[in-house]
């Protein structure tokens, strides 16, 4: 297994025990079925469930600028759930691992009402100034974010059957049901000396916000520059919504939205392609006012959104 | 809060930060209403789940003879639990660790079907020989085991109406609401040169059987030398089982059992001695056989327990 050299004991005893960096980084993020997915409704599978707890939390390690160590998996198991489902969930959560050099190194496995997936995730650095909090973003920097947005939420659209998703359909849905955690793309962040980072798990509108108050400065992103995923401003357009709808509130996206100073704005492309080639695209700025983010339409008007609920 | 020194970014960030030792101990335990606990039923309060589920996270720490450094909570709970019922289980677990000097540096809560408390307990020690696994018992080693046996099965019987518990009822009943995890005892055993140790959380039947067979050497267990907790014995009298039943198989004790050199006895019990002042009993010993566990009665003959099934 990738990643399991710094493994001194693994599961089978009280405890796992890991060789450690100086500075450890803990994320844990729990998914429960008819809230996080739907497995009993038929709308998720048990591979998809395995592999989104793991990326879900993997991506907070990655919002860090963190290197992936260890993965603890804690689940609860239903009556109903078969044995394959319980195994097709922890192999492709093994994949994901494997994939990002993480080791799955112990849990626990108890009986529970509802399917449920509680990842803890360990990530390292060698110094604190290596990773990056929510809360550096400066007056002036510049907003920027990874990837593409909006996929997931509309892949739940045609998966719930409100939208055809036309010729972009698997697409859409292998971005939800296999979401690529931007580890890489993090650390060549926190390497590039961005000054605050998060990653976009429930819409950038609201995380933009997020990180906004952490910093205590304004965010302005502009709409418009939002980098839609292939197949979204259509979807947006059968469902009746402005094209950056999904973009800005769909959640589940798992790219990172970081600030970094003007005159960094080079070398922190060539970091994230360097990285992978997922690219950076430039959404807004950062300005004195009132902690937060502010959403700006075509013609500089601030735009509420929202209104529209996705319901995962 | 004690421990918190370490802590680096707490929770409010992607993930906490935290700093590191060289070797680092996890452990994760989940607790599910209805399986480990009764709430729902009456029969546990909120804040006995919350110090419950905690010490049994740090009691598998204790185990390894590591220092708890910090904890993280995943909740999932279910519409019918008041914001107070959530507070006080919260409060409770605090107040654990505050004395235990851990941390509780993040977590997470979603939504659930029933109280869901999923504990990621973190711990750290300067080098990995300083902790102490299971498998390293030898022949001719004593087995020692810390404290008293038996209270938290007595008190459950008690709890459900099957025993009355007589003048023990409080006692008992404190046993099974607070446990208290063997921290200073686990690192002192383990500083002492142990060879093996484990916490016993599902009885000692079970838990020296892990034991043995981790270690390749089978235990020898004499059923008569086990540390009864006050009132076990009656309980069990009322239950018409031997005095000996709801020690070896009642679990959630929390003691610890370990394996040491004869030659080391008396600095074993110093040890735990200047630990705290549970003490420590000699129950057994290792011999060359199938790896394991030999309960023995008192004419030296084998004995099959276990047959009592005790419903947490």
């Amino acid at each position: 297994m990738p990643g399991a050299a710094q493994i001194l004991r693994g599961p089978g005893d009280d405890a796992a025990v890991v060789r450690a960096r100086p500075v450890c980084a803990v994320s844990v993020d729990t998914m429960v079925d008819g809230t996080h997915f739907r497995l009993r409704a038929g709308e998720a599978s048990a591979a998809e469930v395995g592999h989104r707890a793991l990326a879900s939390a993997l991506s907070d390690l990655a919002a860090m600028g963190a290197q992936s160590g260890e993965a603890y998996l804690a689940l609860g198991l239903p009556e109903g759930l078969g044995e394959d489902q319980a195994l097709a969930l922890v192999r492709s959560a093994s994949a994901l691992a494997a994939a990002t050099g993480t080791a799955i190194a112990g849990g626990d496995v108890v009986a529970a009402a509802a399917l449920t997936v509680s990842v803890t995730v360990v990530g390292w650095a060698d110094d604190e100034s290596e990773l990056v909090g929510r809360d550096g973003a400066l007056v002036g920097d510049l907003v920027g974010v990874t990837g593409t947005l909006g996929a997931p939420g509309a892949a739940l659209a045609v998966r719930e059957g409100r939208a055809t998703g036309a010729g972009s359909i698997e697409r859409l849905l292998q971005r939800v049901r296999a979401p690529v955690p931007r580890l890489r793309e993090g650390r060549a962040l926190a390497g590039a000396g961005v000054h605050a980072m998060i990653d976009v798990s429930d819409g950038i509108a609201t995380d933009a916000a997020h990180l906004g108050r952490a910093s205590a400065a304004l965010l302005r992103v502009e709409l418009a520059r939002l980098p839609l995923a292939g197949g979204v401003a259509e979807v947006c357009a059968e469902l009746g919504l402005p094209a950056c709808e999904l973009a800005a509130t769909g959640g589940e996206d798992y790219e990172l939205c970081f600030c970094a100073s003007a005159e960094n704005r080079s070398r922190v492309e060539a970091a994230v392609d360097s990285a992978g080639g997922v690219g950076v695209t430039w959404i807004g700025e950062v300005v004195a006012g009132a902690p937060g983010v502010s959403l700006l339409g075509e013609r500089g008007n601030e735009v509420e959104l929202g209104g529209f609920e996705h319901r995962w």
